[in-house]
C-alpha cells in the first residue's frame, strides 16, 4: 500500500505541496487555489499567513535555502549579479503593507451573465499583509541600473515549472521597478515570518498596486529588458477585452497586460441570502474596498433601494499612507436605515478612489471572456428580520 | 456717451478681458467661460489656442511682462527665489502634450437627473495642447527642495483677484510637484506661442493628469508647504460627494480636493438629435477619451442597442507616450453596424484606461451637488437615415 502510494506520488508534481488550513475553500486543488469564507476575510486588517488566499498556477517548488540563488541581469549585457538568501537579507530592509488581489477576484458574479473561462472565485481572492524585504530599485542599482536607464520592462521568473519545464513568468513596466514611490519589494518576510511556501518561499516579488499575477512567487530570476515577458501569463492571459470579443475573435496582442488594478469593493457581511436582524431601524453591513496604482479609497457608498438613496460607510481600518503609495485595502462598515417594513432587500456597494474613479454598475457591460477585472457593484440579496 | 461708457468700464473689472473667438459658446460671460461646438472640438488633436476652451474664475489680469515676477518660497523658512520672465526662459526647457479638463465637463448631463450648482458645461470643457516651459521640479531645486524633502503640498496663487482682493489659489500634493515623472510645468508657451491672456499669460502652471482648477493661470506665487491651499477653490469647491449629500448636509472637510481625474469619453459626432446617414450598413461615430493620472486610453467601446452588442473604436490619434506619463487625450472613431432598419437609436460610449478603470453607467448613481466628475456613459440619441 505504502509503496504504491509512493509511486503515485512520484508521478504527481503536486505531491510536495504544503498542507493548507482547512478553512481555505479550494477553487481548484492541483494547482491549489483557495479563498477564505467572507466573514473571516474581514476579521483582520492584516490577513494571517495561514489563511491568506492562495493562487498558484503550478506545483509549489521545494527550495533549499542554503543553495537558493536569485539571478539579476540586464538582457544583452554582462551586467549581472547572483544573490543568495543571506546576501539579500544583508541589503537595506524595507517594509510595506500591501493588498494583493487576483485578476479573477469576484469572477463568479461575472460568469452569471455569460460563461467565462477561469477559476470560479468569489469575492475573497484578495488579502492584505505586511511584507519585508529589499527594494528591487536598490538591487538594480547594484548592477548599474537606475531611474535614468533606458529600459522598458523588468521580467520575473518563478521557480515553479510547467509540464514542459517552462518557469512561470511575468513582467512589469521598468518605471514601476525603479520608481522612488514604486515600493517594489523582493520580500523574504510576510507578516513578520519567513514567506510561507504557498506564498513564494524564500522570495516573492511584491509589486504593490499591481495584479497578483505579476507578484511572482519563488522568484528565481530578474531580467531588465526592452521587452515584456514572453510567458503565457503575460501574453495570452490576464488581459481585458470588450464584451463583444469571444474565443473565436480574441486577439491577445490587442490588449495590454493587466498591471494596476481598477477600484473594487465587496460586501462580506451579510452574505447572499442570509437573514439580517433590523436593530433600531438599521441593518449593519461590512466589507472591504481597494484600488490599484497606489490610490486610496476615499468613499464607500451603499444602497438598499436600487440607488434611490445612498449611505456613506464608515472606515473601520485604513492605512495612513497617502496616494500614490496607498497599497492597503480599506475595511468599512455601514449602518443602513430601513424605513419601511420590507422582508427582502438587495444591498449594493460601490467605492470611489483618490482619483475619483468609481466602479461600473453591472457585469453585463464589462463582461470579458476570461472573467477578469470583475469590479461591478457588488449586489447581495438578503432577508430582513424584524 | 463715450465718457459714460468709460466710467461704466472703470467699475467693471471684466472690461480688460481679451477679445474671444466668436465660435466659443459662453457658459458665462463675466467671468468668461466657454466651450467649442463639439464638431470643431475633435477636428484637431492639438486644440488651437484661439478656440481652446476657457474656464476663468475671475477677471483676466493685465500683466506687464517687463515687471512680472514669480515668487517661489518654502513656508516658514527663508528659502526663496524671485524669478523674472527672462530668468524663467533661461532655465532648462521642457515640452509636454497635455489635455486639460474642467471638473465640470459634461455637467449638463448630470443636472438632468437633479439640479446641480455650477456652469452648464456640455462635453467640450476640455482641450489638448503642447506646453513648453520649465519643470517645477527644476525650479524647486533652485531653493534646495527636492524629492527627498519632507513637505506635503505645493500651493499656487494666480494674479487674478476676487472682489475682496484675494487671489485665486489651489495646491497639489508635493510628490506630484517633484516627481521625476510628474511633468509639472511652469509654461510660457502654448502650442509654440506665448500663453494667450485667457490661458494664463505670462505663466500658467500645467499639472498634467490633474483637474484644470489646479493648473493655475497668471501664476504669481508658489509656496512649498505642509498644508493645502486654504483658498475657496481648494477647500470648498472641486470635491466629490455621495449622491445622498445635499446643500444642507454637505461638509467640505469630508472629501479630498479633486486632483487626478477619472476616465471619461464623449461622442462629438453626431450630436444629439442629429440625422445620421447609414452607409453600407454602418454609421460612423467620432469622439474623444481621456484619463487623468497619466493613464492611457486602452479601449473605447460603443453600443447602439443598450449594451447587448459592443463595438470597439479605432484610435485616430493617440500620443505615443506610455503611462504613467500619458497626458494627452485620444481621438477615436467607430463604424457601427446597423442590422435592422431602425429609425432611431441611442449611441453609448465608454472608455477603459491603462489601469482598466472604466466609466460608470449612469449619472443617477454618481450625482453630486456640484455636478463635478460627470463621467458616466455618454448617451446620444440620433435619427437614422436610410
Ligand atoms: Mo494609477
Ligand atoms: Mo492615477
Amino acid at each position: 500500500e505504502d509503496a504504491k502510494e509512493a509511486i503515485e506520488n512520484m508521478s504527481d508534481p503536486y505531491s510536495n505541496d504544503p498542507k493548507r488550513h482547512p478553512v481555505l475553500k479550494p477553487a481548484s486543488v492541483k494547482p491549489f487555489n483557495a479563498e477564505l469564507p467572507l466573514s473571516l476575510l474581514i476579521e483582520n486588517f492584516i490577513s494571517p499567513n495561514d489563511i491568506f488566499y492562495v493562487r498558484n498556477h503550478l506545483p509549489v517548488p521545494e527550495i533549499d535555502i542554503s543553495t537558493y540563488e536569485l539571478e539579476v541581469e540586464v538582457e544583452d549585457t554582462d551586467k549581472k549579479v547572483v544573490l543568495t538568501y543571506e546576501k539579500l537579507k544583508d541589503l537595506p530592509k524595507h517594509t510595506i503593507t500591501a493588498t494583493i488581489m487576483c485578476a479573477g477576484n469576484r469572477r463568479s458574479e461575472m460568469s452569471k451573465v455569460k460563461i467565462v473561462k477561469g477559476l470560479d472565485w468569489g469575492p475573497a481572492a484578495i488579502g492584505n499583509a505586511t511584507f519585508t524585504g529589499v527594494l528591487l530599485r536598490d538591487v538594480l542599482k547594484l548592477i548599474g541600473v537606475d531611474e535614468d536607464s533606458n529600459y522598458k520592462h523588468v521580467q520575473f521568473e518563478g521557480l515553479d515549472m510547467d509540464p514542459t519545464s517552462k518557469y512561470y513568468g511575468s513582467s512589469i513596466p521598468f518605471w514601476k521597478a525603479v520608481d522612488k514611490r514604486g515600493d517594489v519589494l523582493l520580500a523574504y518576510e510576510m507578516n513578520g515570518a519567513p514567506i510561507p511556501r504557498d506564498h513564494g518561499f524564500p522570495i516573492r516579488v511584491i509589486v504593490p498596486g499591481v495584479v497578483g499575477a505579476r507578484n511572482v512567487k519563488w522568484l528565481g530570476k530578474i531580467t531588465v529588458s526592452q521587452n515584456e515577458s514572453d510567458s503565457h501569463w503575460q501574453q495570452n492571459d490576464y488581459k481585458g477585452f470588450s464584451p463583444s470579443v469571444d474565443w473565436d475573435t480574441v486577439d491577445f496582442n490587442k490588449s495590454p497586460a493587466i498591471q494596476e488594478l481598477p477600484v473594487i469593493s465587496a460586501i462580506c457581511k451579510p452574505e447572499a441570502h442570509q437573514k439580517v436582524q433590523v436593530k433600531d431601524g438599521h441593518i449593519t453591513v461590512q466589507g472591504y474596498a481597494w484600488s490599484g496604482g497606489g490610490q486610496k479609497i476615499v468613499r464607500v457608498d451603499l444602497t438598499i433601494d436600487g440607488g434611490n438613496t445612498w449611505h456613506v460607510a464608515k472606515f473601520d481600518h485604513q492605512d495612513s499612507s497617502e496616494p500614490p503609495q496607498h497599497w492597503a485595502w480599506t475595511l468599512w462598515s455601514a449602518k443602513i436605515p430601513v424605513t419601511t417594513r420590507i422582508k427582502n432587500a438587495e444591498v449594493w456597494v460601490k467605492a470611489v478612489d483618490s482619483s475619483y474613479n468609481t466602479q461600473p454598475e453591472s457585469f453585463k457591460n464589462i463582461w470579458n471572456l476570461r472573467g477578469v477585472l470583475s469590479n461591478a457593484y457588488h449586489r447581495v440579496p438578503i432577508e430582513l428580520q424584524w
